[in-house]
């Protein structure tokens, strides 16, 4: 264990809302040092949440994965909280993962807030609703921000973290190190925007794909392929700018000089202008991060992990 | 070797055009038991190829792939040409990896359409330009059609398979069995579209990352990193539908109900209907392909193949 987990050690979080993202968080918690405190509203669900929350752990460590401790000692860290407060109590963070609904999310960050003591970070879990949407008349807003994982939040290390503009920056700060404490990768929005960036991409993919079988262009299955057996395997260890950086000689500036004429006009947008997002700071970005001098070195490494990775996939 | 491998030995292939996708299929045509006629209309690209070609396949069988026989066997079945009729004699399937421009393109394929004796296919490795648009006019216009792979061919699997209405349906046939024979899984589209299936979806998830760069959201490096460590993860293994699919418990029809107005909203397309195209049809094929009433096991599946994915990403 990390020195950094030792340090939460005996620190408590609080989960409000334990559906499948909350099991995860506790999890991640756990497996960090933490206690958590589950709480929900609905009847029945902390106790169904903490079998479940076993059963991962137990499988995790099938796999030789959160074997810091055995289950009994994980076990011994789960509190079940039968009231909002009592999950809160003592708690250095509280994570809500609520329903996806911009009322029920206001109504329930507001109770949250009223029984956090000042200072505590209070993140959602939510998908795409920004916090300037549902904490905005709140006392405590300084302290709401966005801490949004992927599902299963338990195996995808990325958590986009959203702070609204109200939002302190020593709490960004706080709840940042708190994710990266749990072996997590923060990626801080500088603005914040509905969607965030992961379901931005996301829903710009779909959007298209929903497209192509709307109109009988491929099957989903096929659809599906395309990205399995196709650009998801790149994309498992390298991003879609680090992709096309490598993708023409020169770099992003080549494959935009190349391929914007294509994309242009393939979605018949004649006012798609990459050209300048590149000359306005991205060409340099991508440079500074991968050296065109480095070129060979950066295709021979990506060859490697993709045949690492298909040898990975064949493996029974 | 298998015994559609067995049958494809003595066979030969033309490649025309031997930059990097040119060599990439060298090396996946060689591994099927093929030997391949190499030309390139640029002086002194055909021998940098074979070399380049050479240097692949060691390091491949070094990671144990590629390993049917001895590196002089594969040299032995690699044929320099130094015309194009030289290349085509003698080969079943021409191969043509040339500029993606949609002059060079015609004037290329009318050239490699004289040389090439009937019922001989002539596939396109175009990333983007349908077979209509560069071949109408020519009078073996039915054994031409698109079969576009990924960049690197030799080590991803998917391949666009994307005839004409011109095209005759026993030439994507044989394409299709040519591309199974050479361990490729080939994906037919039902309909030509500029930018095929795949550079549609990469060209609908780049514009939005583009966008996101551009209004100063997030830096390249998170926007990848939303990826490398998070979509990028399931999608090495599962397609964006079945992605979405598993991940609400009534399966595509309750994803796109929970979140179809998440999307309208985020990219302000008040008419985007995913569920119309869910119920003519989309959610009919997901539910075959992927049962609710086997869901759990699914999620196990998922769950189990991103934690063997994390355990390979981590391991030295």
């Amino acid at each position: 264990m990390s020195s950094q987990k030792h340090e939460n050690n005996k620190k408590k979080v609080a989960l409000i809302g334990c559906g499948l993202i909350g099991q995860s968080w506790a999890i991640n918690f756990l497996n960090a040092g933490f206690s958590v405190s589950l709480f929900d509203p609905m009847e029945g669900v902390i106790e169904n949440a903490k079998e479940k929350i076993i059963a991962k752990l137990s499988d995790l460590q099938d796999h030789g994965l959160f074997n810091n401790r055995n289950i009994s000692g994980y076990v011994d860290e789960i509190y079940l909280a039968q009231s909002l407060s009592e999950a809160i109590q003592d708690s250095v963070y509280i994570q809500e993962s609520g329903p996806e609904d911009l009322f029920i999310k206001k109504e329930l960050t507001q109770q949250i807030d009223t029984a956090t003591p000042e200072n505590i970070p209070i993140a959602s879990s939510t998908s795409g609703i920004p916090t300037s949407l549902y904490a905005s008349n709140l006392k405590g807003r300084y302290r709401c921000l966005v801490a949004h994982p992927i599902n299963p939040p338990h195996l995808i290390p990325a958590v986009e973290i959203v702070p609204a503009p109200f939002t302190s920056e020593a709490i960004t700060q706080n709840v940042k190190e708190i994710i990266i404490s749990i072996d997590k990768e923060p990626l801080e929005l500088k603005k914040e925007i509905p969607g965030f960036v992961v379901n931005r991409l996301q829903g710009a993919l779909l959007s298209e794909a929903f497209n192509l079988v709307k109109d009988g262009i491929s099957t989903a299955e096929d659809i599906d392929k395309a990205i399995s057996q196709g650009l998801g395997l790149r994309w498992s260890f390298m991003g879609p700018f680090q992709t096309i950086h490598l993708n023409a000689p020169e770099g992003i500036a080549g494959y935009v000089e190349r391929y914007e004429k294509m994309y242009r006009e393939m979605f018949n947008k004649p006012d798609m202008d990459w050209s300048s997002v590149v000359k306005l700071g991205l060409e340099e970005e991508l440079l500074n991060l991968y050296q065109l001098s480095d070129r060979e070195k950066q295709e021979k490494e990506r060859d490697d992990k993709l045949t690492k990775l298909f040898l990975h996939k064949i493996k029974p």
